[in-house]
């Protein structure tokens, strides 16, 4: 069977296996202590399909860790969804996104992509795809719910986000501050239709 | 003269010199672009005092940016003493903290301090100079004013600077979106203390 698979098809399956192999290892250990052999090893591909399916090191580390984030933020939806006012929404989905397993993982692809010009489109896309799923996520809670924004979804959303990723940022680069020192879901505007 | 100079305060003339023309060159190059050689020549200094006084380039790099951006918010802090109302405060200092030249230098500075740990103390130390001159400014500001904030003021300053740091990193990390899809200024609580 395996003989008479379209190569193309076999392809996107070494591709995507590679893919989920590098995020689990990315997931639990430090970039630099995972290598391209481990990563081809465990997906049971050569090393240089690692390169020939990614480019390199850096633009596989970039998907894997947008790979991890987007998956967490899916896994924290029904957290939210439960929530029934607009105050324990906010403090829900603060709360639950800034302690993200994945979210320190996606700091370090940023400061990557940072340095490499050729990884940006790649950033640029995977920080759309977050930005659109948290939109879809945030509409039909607000729908359900009769909830409403202060501004546009598309700037609730990216409020948010920027004000986690440099949280994030601040707490790893060694401030040792309390989380409660940031309010991020202070951040966040949507409140009833009436007042909140 | 100089000979009759005591070693101590000549240390750390050559010291202070360092860092200034170190702060000078990362500004306007790149940090992989700057070399100890350099910065030690343009300080009229030998390497190995770089080496002596800092311990390495990346700490003389995290000392130079936290320089660099603290200087250039003292800078700022005329623009936002001369708004007369809260929502003009609130969006000339967004808008003129995120076009600070020296951000893009932090972020990288915070970016390396994260993954050495022996940098966390000097980032830690200078973050927390960073609010405190920010939390003084801004009670001066609200105590001239008679303005007031929904949360306390150390609060507001390191979600502020969260939001701030956030936002650079996801535009600098190449997504192209504008600058107003992340509304910063919203993020501050200043009003007047009636309403606003």
């Amino acid at each position: 069977m395996s003989t008479d698979e379209p190569a193309r098809a076999r392809g996107r399956r070494t591709r995507a296996r590679i893919l989920d192999q590098a995020a689990g290892l990315f997931a639990d250990q430090d970039y630099t202590a995972v290598s391209v052999a481990e990563i081809a090893r465990s997906a049971g591909a050569h090393p240089h399909q690692v390169t020939y399916y990614f480019g390199s090191k850096d633009a596989l580390f970039v998907q894997a860790a947008f790979l991890l984030l987007l998956r967490d933020a899916r896994r924290l939806e029904p957290i939210g969804t439960r929530q029934k006012s607009p105050a324990s929404f906010r403090a829900a989905v603060s709360r639950t996104t800034l302690a993200l397993p994945a979210l320190p993982v996606v700091v370090r692809a940023m400061s990557i992509s940072r340095q490499r010009p050729e990884l940006q489109k790649l950033a640029q896309h995977r920080l759309a795809i977050l930005f659109r799923q948290a939109e879809h996520y945030l509409a039909r809670v607000l729908d359900r719910r009769g909830w409403t924004l202060d501004r546009p979804i598309e700037v609730e959303v990216r409020t948010f986000w920027s004000a986690v990723l440099g949280a994030r940022l601040i707490s790893e680069s060694g401030y040792g501050g309390h989380s409660s020192d940031i309010d991020v879901a202070g951040v966040l505007t949507i409140h009833s239709k009436g007042a909140d």
